[in-house]
């Protein structure tokens, strides 16, 4: 009797990139190269790296501001369309996910970019749909403070609705190309936006032919209650940080059970943890990498980006003391990070944590998941939350970067393809079709 | 006795890419590939060939609609920014201009993606200013009607200061990268824009360090009176329509003697009037390849295209009757093209066109200088222009491409070289060393 075995789920890479690497110390580091933090050929080398290791995409953020923390620590240079087209040149198959706002940008111009990325990379093009906060953003766009969380999302809403509508308004046939009539487009065949909204009014057609992957990959990063509902009504991928795999079951099973109320199944949308991988031959090596950086991290920054975070002024309280959990806003008060904000304060509760303990928990990845250990151990742990519902993959945060990631993609890839959960090759040629997701009538525009 | 001869007068070159080429019906032609349109190749080997030719910079357009005349023939169609850095990725020296509207951006967006550009090219980034026209652009933002003629100008004014404050806020000695101190940035060396205008209000600075260029090359190209003014305030390359030699001339000397009211020198700027060339081994052969695109317009596309330039619908007129000159309104209620109406009826009167003809002598590029002869004849011409104080280069616009660039490169470019009028190897590296300017402090931001 021949028995056939149920394929295993396969676990999706996503490569977060961040200039020398997610420890705010990173770039203090003997292995890192911070002078190349605007060099092309640098982030070139990273995505052929992650290609390579046969990952679904690379990501890039973005920010409309300069934060004065650049005293002490990289910031994020290059505008990330730029960056992810040029390096779109020297790739095949990785996926390219660049942010965009929804607060201070056009949805006409974000429709072409994305359009563009689309068509110059033959299908790979992500959109990390993101609102702005902070007053300092606001002060960039003529405004002197940032949108209300709900106003942000609402206005995040119709944008995605615009940019939708502009994608779809060409279909495979708007195009004529007939030399002999001398007809170029069929322009019944090219509708426009018609949108009328509360935030934007666009009334014409795109101006770019539809696109290989027709509507570029829609990820999502926010976790508060507005950012759950908005990623399972929009998102096909969601970026999230998660300190235990049981709350990220917790997160995986809220947001999928969402997904219904829009008429969408479990499959439609890929929910990737925050991962900071320490990679070394032996658990204690790996250790050793994780605590090596760790005391490269300058307390005052640590000091001050948590006080930004938690809205209390740190240098007020004892370092070796305690979180001052009864003396921080209530979560409702914030603005701005939601999400991030609860994260810390469960983390320093559950933990007990002292504001030096919390700094150095958070120095490396702003509280998301690390792991430090062998190959081996690694896989276990993600196989682990792929296999109970806390994961459909990862978004990797190597803290240190190239080596970080030439770790993993050297010693981890190979183990998770030997246990059957990744890819060996690329089997499909768009992000859509690397995430194991199509596009379906619901989730294209409605109208 | 040695005679120390006196260096020639250099011939500037910039290649304006144009999908299958400027003229309209070019994708007809048996030798376009108008299936390329949306092809990341097609416009690499484009400016790969433009590279071999040693010209300053390649050039895209950028516009914000999608005009019915679609129909007709091919629109450009990827966005330029996206398009130029992955074509920064395969070329080494050769200039990337962008058009970016100061009508529908802000000025945050725009410097950094300048600045980006500036870093992923190692210096090569140039930026058209322009003003966008046109209601059907409008109501793609939010509008119903465009800005008047003369408030675009005072924006585009204001969003030019903005851009080069935020690009000037960066010293050579804002980036510490003190790996010993844990200190990166020098936060003292970094001035935000503190920008509080009539119609732009922008406070920090840009969050992406000195670019290669600092500035990256201003190019502009609009004509009217306003045009010419802030050109000469603003700009270091122009481009422009001229129909013969002597107005070109007219023009050159009209602008180049504005640059003195803002203490500019004649050196400062460069004035670039567009150019179409068709090159063959006689000069019957030339004007044969004219004539073939020209049998392949489409005169319901021409008659459409000149109606929507004049404001007179050219259907009510016979096709071969004279050009109605007392039907069209006067320039002065012209709000966008305003240079480029008065170009047409210049044309139209001096030599008394039927409204066929008309057509005719611009279906290849809207009124640009249209040469045909042998290599020798054409050289012959540009050297003309270059020597009698008409232009210091030109914007060379092929009507069909790739083949007209590959004629001109392969053909004219030795030519000019033999003469000792153009360079035969790159001798800088960034854009502005190819343009023979400098940055002085005149030119860099004000306070």
């Amino acid at each position: 009797m021949i028995q056939v075995k149920k394929p295993k789920k396969q676990l999706h890479l996503n490569l977060f990139i961040l200039s020398t690497g997610h420890h705010e110390a990173s770039w203090r580091h003997p292995d890192a190269q911070p002078q190349l933090a605007t060099s092309l050929s640098y982030y070139q080398q990273l995505a052929q790296t992650a290609e390579r290791g046969k990952m679904d995409a690379i990501f890039l953020a973005e920010k409309y501001r300069l934060t004065p923390l650049i005293k002490y620590r990289v910031i994020p240079q290059l505008e990330a369309f730029t960056l992810l087209s040029a390096i779109a040149a020297v790739t095949e198959r990785i996926g390219l996910t660049a942010t965009a706002s929804t607060t201070y940008n056009e949805p006409y111009h974000i429709a072409r970019k994305f359009a563009s990325l689309d068509h110059i990379s033959g299908g790979r093009a992500g959109w990390n749909i993101v609102t702005s906060t902070g007053d300092a953003t606001a002060q960039n766009f003529g405004r002197e403070h940032h949108l209300d969380h709900t106003v942000r999302y609402a206005r995040g809403k119709e944008f995605v609705e615009v940019v939708k509508r502009l994608w779809a308004g060409w279909s495979e046939s708007s195009l004529l190309i007939d030399k002999q009539s001398g007809l170029y487009a069929d322009i019944g065949q090219i509708q426009g936006a018609e949108f009328n909204g509360e935030f934007f009014s666009v009334k014409g057609a795109l101006n770019i032919p539809r696109s290989p992957q027709t509507h570029p990959v829609l990820v999502q990063a926010g976790s508060s209650e507005d950012g759950k509902q908005f990623a399972a009504e929009l998102a096909e991928v969601i970026f999230t940080a998660q300190n235990t795999m049981e709350d990220a079951a917790l997160f995986y099973a809220d947001v999928k059970s969402r997904l219904r109320t829009f008429g969408r199944s479990e499959e439609q949308l890929k929910i990737l943890p925050g991962f900071i991988p320490f990679v070394g031959d032996t658990e204690a090596e790996a250790k050793d990498k994780e605590r090596e950086l760790n005391e490269l991290a300058v307390s005052e920054y640590g000091i001050k980006s948590l006080s930004d975070l938690l809205r209390v002024n740190m240098f007020n309280y004892p370092l070796d003391g305690p979180v001052p959990l009864d003396d921080l806003p209530s979560v409702d008060e914030i603005q701005g990070q939601k999400a991030r904000f609860q994260l810390y304060v469960d983390l320093a509760r559950r933990e007990n944590l002292t504001i030096r303990e919390l700094i150095i928990r958070t120095a490396g990845g702003r509280g998301h998941f690390t792991f430090a250990g062998t190959a081996v151990q690694m896989a276990d742990e993600m196989q682990r939350w792929l296999e109970n519902g806390a994961a459909d993959g990862f978004n990797l945060m190597p803290a240190l970067l190239p080596c970080g990631l030439d770790d993993f993609v050297n010693k981890v890839v190979p183990e998770l393809q030997n246990r059957g959960i990744y890819r060996t090759e690329y089997t499909g040629a768009t992000l859509r079709e690397h995430l194991g997701l199509t596009l379906d009538d619901t989730f294209a525009v409605r109208s």
